[in-house]
């Protein structure tokens, strides 16, 4: 099974070109649409769409991310393994969310065009030419090394968020900072929920303003219609969410804005 | 098969995850989007999708639909087996339309943790922890008796669409409502075709101001362009539409709307 | 396998009752969306996104194309056959882009009620009725004479837009226009990329005041953010892009605009 990321949006056939290419190629491999609606180059809600969804898929799996505003210039195309499967996309932080949470087991530069397109490799869609055919070639048992040269993954790149941080133990309190934006307009954090204390607890933010405090609770329906409440989302990560609005408008939040968790 | 029906849009990776639990329970089921463009929360346009499309898909296909305003509360997840397949979600009346048509054959509470994910099960994503899986479950033939307990079918949620009702014989005449607007702006109402008599006839729709009469037609073409037409919609229930343009945006139309089909 | 292009959208399950009807004309056949976005009833949109995407599939790809302003009236319905596959659809331009590139072995006009669904047949939307059965029938090998009378394939609708003619040929030049925006507004004209010359050149945009040039280079990066840039696009034809902007935005160009390429 291979899996498909990109920013490449539904208007155009984009997207299905880099299904032909693979279909040519692994006829029997099935394919999945992960999303295709992520905001133009924005590897960091690209990042996080692959933490969200990599754990669900079976044992194998190749996931294909192409968000790759630097197309063209020297950065690396890689491939990864990981113990649930495969990475296959530009070497810009797209996979760092998944390698917080999986070691790379082996990792490769894309540098073997045997893998590649037989045509001549266009400057501009390497989702097309590199990426895809490479991503089908691992789903059909071609074997890493075979794709490119061995590459250290400490010197994948990595993303621009900065790590959560324990700020007091007692009582608890952890610095951290909004991974992304879901279209439901919810507030997720890179604050892993098993940081919330068993006592009560809230989230702080920190804007243009006062500070803003978010009390922490299980479920949306916990608070009022309208009402802001943190909690602990599906995904597993500290959340500020609207029950039936979205947090996302009425607090006029962007991706990497700094919050802390506390207990109270 | 399995089709899959949610209002969770397409820009995060949740369908994703959803497709991913069930690819790892079912690896050999096929999947099919219905939509997942369901305006959020909406139960009339997801029961009216539903009712729409599951006639054409092949029997024993099982239609997974979460739109879930009341996810984490007490409403019932339920499977319920129809002669053409099966249906899987919560109880709140997406699956009225269908059982308009159908007779449930059999239908179930989701109460057997036996057949969900296996971790612990989240307040706020039952789509992924419930429904998927047991979908992904009941396609690979899982009996609907080991899902959970049998439930009377006549005790699932109803929908708040009051029914068509005949005004008179002789001009005949019936009163019925909106109950789907399309993306083209085509009016969907909820009377079947085969009350259209076979002589002259018009819907009356009752607005803010005086009514509005659109004569009946056969087609789109068969009045001018930008001019308001009703029909028998390809989906077999009286609609109006406005040839090459939206009748929703020339009537400021809302679902639920009353309207009446009389004979001239 | 096939592929489906609309111009249904995502929102309703339109596009889904399609699917439904192939699968169970032809279970095991494969389906991928090419693009459900078109604009609404625009053929030349339509028929780029196929010219696009069609040479990247498997040999025998059945290629369903549905934007079909003209359904109900007298408009053909066709299956036509080149090397690598099959177009099924209405004859109105929709696969003139492809046609340009492959030769037609064969044509027929689908007049043949066997291959359609069984129930009657909608005035209003073919695409479930007709072509959808049409196109699962020939991905299971029905032969195309089966579906109805072969017609000439001369008398296929040709599209509006105006072919490529050479103004001079030393230094040589091009007259040719816009064939297609794309969702990153960068504007693709008709001028195949083997008329660039090995030379400096560029491309003249004539708008409603002074001509604009746009110099020609090898990719975007080759000009500074939110600047011009002519290029081959990785589709084969001549493009005016913005780098890590849209080309669009910035000449608020259409789809036919007049261009020309000239070497310097």
């Amino acid at each position: 099974m291979i899996t498909i990321l990109t920013d490449f949006g539904y208007q155009d056939a984009y997207v299905a070109v880099m299904k032909g290419v693979i279909a040519s190629i692994a006829p029997d491999v099935k394919l999945c649409d992960l999303t295709h609606c992520i905001p133009p180059q924005n590897i960091l809600a690209a990042r996080f769409n692959l933490m969200l969804a990599y754990p669900y898929f079976p044992s194998g799996t190749v996931h294909l991310a192409v968000v790759d505003p630097g197309v063209g210039s020297a950065r690396r195309g890689v491939a990864i393994q990981v113990a649930s499967g495969f990475l296959v996309g530009p070497d810009n932080g797209l996979f760092s969310g998944v390698l917080e949470r999986e070691v790379a087991i082996s990792a490769v530069a894309l540098t073997n065009p045997v893998y590649w397109r037989t045509d001549k490799t266009s400057c501009t869609f390497h989702g097309r030419d590199i990426f895809a055919p490479v991503a089908a070639h691992l789903a059909s048992g071609v074997s890493m090394d075979a794709l490119g040269d061995r590459l250290n993954p400490h010197t994948l790149v990595q993303p621009q968020l900065p790590p959560v941080t324990q700020l007091r133990s007692n009582p608890v309190a952890y610095a951290g900072s909004l991974q992304y934006i879901d279209s439901f307009g919810n507030l997720i954090s890179n604050i892993p929920g098993d940081r919330v204390p068993g006592t009560a607890w809230r989230v702080v933010v920190e804007g243009a303003g006062a500070p803003l405090y978010v009390q922490g609770q299980k479920t949306y329906s916990d608070v009022s219609a309208s009402e802001l409440v943190a909690l602990v989302g599906s995904h597993g990560w500290v959340e500020i969410a609207c029950n039936s609005g979205s947090a996302a408008q009425r607090l006029q939040a962007t991706m990497g804005l700094a919050i802390v968790l506390e207990a109270l």
